[in-house]
C-alpha cells in the first residue's frame, strides 16, 4: 500500500465531492484525510486528498479525474517522496542553517542540492553538510548579467522549489517570470504589509512597535506582495534597540520560513489569485 | 435555501465519503464545507458537513444516510439556530460576565435561558441582562439534597447545555450520570493535567511556573478528567504573586471557555473516548 | 503603612538613581520595587518607583526631588487610586462591554464615570451598569459643533482619562490639542502600521495575511500614529471572510484594550517622543 | 569603558538600592540598567545592574560592597564574556543542532568546548563545527560506572554551564551534588509539572490535550523539579499523532532550552528556593 496525494482545483458545482470520491471507490482508493476548500468570493473549489492504494492505474484515474472535472481544472497526483531544493543567499545564516540542519536530521522532507549566493560568506556552512556552493557575485556586472548567472547555475540542477533565505536581491521581472508561480519561495524580514522596503528593523524601532513579525510568500512581480504562506510575530517593548529587534526577528524568520516550507513540501498550499489556501 | 450541519460518527471503512456525497447529490443538498478525521487508534470516521439546500424532507434523507452507514453509526442533523444555555455559577463573575455580554451582543450563538448559583453574589449580574437567576445554596442541607434541587431548577427549563462557569462545586456521579455526555461543560481554573485539585494557582505558584493555563472540558465521573476542549496559557513570571496569577487566570478562563462554547454550539466537537475532536 | 509611586523623567546623568533613592531613604520611604529605562537615542531617563512609608511630607519629598533633578524633569508622585474614566463610542459594544464589566467585577482599576456617543445603541449598555450616557449625535450639524458638544459634556465631568472604545470619528486637532497627550486613548482596528485607515479587516482579508491584530495608543494630531502603548494579534486563515475577520478581531481589540488601560492607570507608561515605555 | 554586571542577593532592608548606587558612584560606575526585585514570601533583594565604567578598581569596589551588604549576601561581579559550555546529548540532535548553529553564527554568546554523549550517533555533528565528542557509553558497565567517566571526561575541561540537550539519562544525587547548583541546565519534554516521567508526548496524546510544551529548568536531586528557567507551548490537535506531537515538541524544546541559555549566560537568572528569578 502506497499513500499520494490528489490535489484538485475548479470552478464549484453540486457533486464534485461525490464525483471524484465515486472516482477512489472505483479505483480502490481509500480517503485517508480529506480537506476542501470554497471561495466565496469567486466560488473556487480547491481539494487535497490522502489516499492509501495501489498506484499501478494511477495514469488511468487521473485521466478519469481530469474528464470529470470542469475544464478549468487543475489537478495533479503527488508521490510522497522529498523535494529537492536550491537555497539563496546573502550573508545571513539563520534561515539556511536551519534549513540544513533540519534537512540533515530529517525535520524537513527536503534535500538541500545546492545552495548559491552573492556573496561566500555561507560557502563553509553549506560545506560542513556537503552541500555543494556556489559564488555568483554581483560585483562588476551588471544585475541583469548576474541574474543570468544565477538562473544557469540554478537550472544546471533539477530542482522542485527555489528558496529564497534571506537572498537580499531584488529578483527581475525576467527571473520571475522564468519559473512557474509557486516554484519560488521567499521569508520577508517583516509582517507584511507592514514595514515593507529596506531596513525593516530600523522602521519598526522608529515606530515604537510592540510586536515585530516575518511573513513567508511566494514571489510575483510585484515585490513583497506575493500570495502569503505563513506569518508570525514576537513580543518587543521599548527596551530592544533596532539591532535587538533584527536579532529576535531572525528567530521568527526562520521558523516561519521552515513552517511555509513543511506546509508547501506536503504539497498543502494552494495559490488563489494573490492569496494562499493552506490546510 | 437554508443551511444544516450533519455530523456523522461510525467506524471506518472505504467508499463512507463517496456514499454520503451522494446521498446530499440525491437530494440537491451542496456541501458547502466538510472536515472529516478517521482516528488512527481505532479507526473511527468522523465527518461535519455544512449543507446548503431545501431541508423539506430532511427526515427521508436521514434515514437513507442511516441506512447506508455501518450499524455503530450515530448521526444527526443540526438546524442553524441558537442554543439555550443553563449557567452555573459560584462567586466569581468573570465567565458569566462574558457569556453574558457576548450573548448580548451577538457574538455567542446562544440565550443564556437562567444562571443558578450555591451563592446569590452573582444575581444582580444576571438580572442586569434580565435573564432569572436562582439560588440554590448547599447552606444546611447534604450535598445530595442541594444537588437533587439544582436539577430540579436546571430541569424546569428546556437546555441544551449546562455550563459550569466557576461553579465551585464537585458534581456527583448521580448529577453527571443524570445528563449525556456532552451537555455539561466546565471550565478548569488551570492547564490540565497539571494542577488538578484546589487552588491551582497557588500550587503554580509554589511551582514558580512561567506559563499558567485554563482548560474548557466536558464534564465526566472522574473528576478533572473529561475530553478537553479547548486549551490556552498566558506567559507569567516572578513578579506575580498567587494572587496575581488568579487575576491573570481569569483572563485566561474566559477566553478558553468562549472559544470552546463557540465550538460546541457550532456542532464543531465530536468525542471520541476520553478526547475530542475539535473542527 | 501608605503606597506611593514616584514617576521620574529627565535627561540621564551619572548618580541620578543613587541621589533619588537617598532621598526616598532620608523620607524613610522603602523602595519596593523599581523599573528604570534609558533611551539610547537622546539618553532620556525614566524610572518608576513603588514606594512604602508614610506620605505626610509627600510635598517636601517632592520639592527635594525636583530641586535635585535636571532642569528639564518631569516628577510626579501618584496615589494609588482608581481612575475617573469617560468612555466615548460609536456602535460597537465589545470594548465598552469589557471596560464595564471588569470595572464591575473589580478587576479594573477604574470608576467609568460617563459614556457619550454619537449614536445611542450603546446607551441601555451603559444603563445596564448605572453609568450615565449621553448622545452627541453628528446629524445635520457640523463636525466641528458636534466636537465642541462632546467636549463640553466630556469637560462637565472631572476625568482622568478619555477612552475612545470603537469611537469611530477622526478628532480634529482642535479636540487633540483641548486635552493634554496622555489623556485620550484609542484602540485602532488594525496591527498598526498595516492597514491605516478605513476597513482594515476587508484590507486584510484582501491581503490574504494570516495574521490580524490591533493596537491600543494614544492620540496625537497624526492620526493612527500617536504612541503605542500594546499590540496583540491572533492567526486566521483563508477560512475567515472579511467579516470574520472583523469578529475575530473584537476579541483581540478588548483585550489589547483592556490591557493598555491597565498599564496606563497603573501608571505604568511614558510618553517618549511617538514612543512609549511600558514597565 | 568596560560593562560589567553587578549581581546582588540577601536579605532586603531599607536602603539597599541607596548604598549600591552610592559606592557605583563613588567607583564612576553608571548604572546603565538596573532589574531588582524582593520576593514577598521570604523578603529576599535581588538585583543584577549594567555597569559602565573603568574597572581598574574592581575589587575595592567589591570589597565594599561586600562590606556594606548583610551578612547572608551574595554579590559578584561578571565580565561581559563568552561561557564555556558541556553539551551531553544521547540521540536526538534538535538542540544540539540548535546550540551549534547559533554559537556558530554568534547568535549564542557561548564556546561550544566540547560534546559527550551515550551514543555515538552526534558526533559526525559535533565534528562538523569542530566540536570534540567523547562518547561515554553505558554498555557494559554500571551506571555508577558511566557516571563517574562522564564527570572525569567533563572535569578535563573548563567550564562554566553543562547543558543536558535530550541526554536522556538520569543524573544520580552524587552527580548533581558534584556540581554547584545552577552550573548544570536541562530541557524536559513536557510542560512541567504536567507528564513527569517517560514518553510525554504518549501521555499526552492519550490524555487529548490541545497544547503541549516544554521547560527548562536547573538540575536538582529531584527529578524533573528543579527551578524552572523558561516555559513554552505550541497548539497541537486531533490530527497530531504521537509521534507528530513528539516532532512538534522538538521545535518548543530547542527554542525553550535556547531562550533560557540565553538568559543564564547573560546572568539574567537569579535562583530562589525551588524558583527563579529571570530578569
Amino acid at each position: 500500500m502506497e499513500q499520494r496525494i490528489l490535489r484538485t482545483e475548479c470552478s464549484d458545482k453540486t457533486g464534485l465531492i461525490a464525483g471524484i470520491a465515486q472516482l477512489c471507490f472505483k479505483y480502490n482508493y481509500n480517503i485517508h484525510h480529506q480537506d476542501q476548500f470554497v471561495s466565496s468570493e469567486d466560488n473556487t473549489f480547491f481539494m487535497r486528498s490522502v489516499l492509501d492504494g495501489d498506484f499501478d492505474k494511477a495514469d488511468d484515474f487521473m485521466q478519469e479525474i481530469k474528464a470529470f472535472l470542469p475544464a478549468d481544472a487543475k489537478a495533479s497526483l503527488k508521490e510522497n517522496k522529498k523535494a529537492n531544493i536550491a537555497v539563496l543567499v546573502t550573508k545571513e545564516s539563520h534561515c539556511l542553517g536551519d534549513i540544513l540542519m533540519k534537512s540533515y536530521s530529517g525535520a524537513l522532507d527536503a534535500n538541500v542540492v545546492m545552495v548559491a549566493g552573492n556573496y561566500n560568506k555561507l560557502e563553509d556552512l553549506a560545506n560542513k553538510f556537503n552541500v555543494p556552493f556556489h559564488l555568483v557575485s554581483h560585483e562588476g556586472i551588471s544585475r541583469d548579467e548576474q541574474e543570468q548567472r544565477m538562473m544557469e547555475v540554478i537550472d544546471s540542477y533539477d530542482v522542485d522549489y527555489i528558496v529564497l533565505a534571506k537572498y537580499m536581491r531584488i529578483l527581475s521581472p525576467k527571473m520571475v517570470a522564468h519559473y512557474p508561480l509557486g516554484k519560488l519561495i521567499n521569508i520577508h524580514h517583516s509582517f507584511l504589509p507592514a514595514f515593507i522596503g529596506a531596513r525593516p528593523y530600523e522602521q519598526a524601532f522608529n515606530r515604537g512597535v510592540k510586536i515585530i513579525g516575518a511573513t513567508a510568500h511566494f514571489v510575483t512581480n510585484n515585490l513583497d506582495e506575493g500570495p502569503i504562506i505563513t506569518q508570525d510575530v514576537i513580543s518587543v517593548n521599548h527596551r530592544y534597540s533596532a539591532e535587538n529587534m533584527a536579532k529576535a526577528g531572525r528567530d521568527v524568520e526562520r521558523l516561519v520560513l521552515l513552517k511555509a516550507l513543511n506546509k508547501v513540501f506536503d504539497h498543502k498550499v494552494f495559490i488563489h489569485g494573490n492569496k494562499t489556501i493552506v490546510f
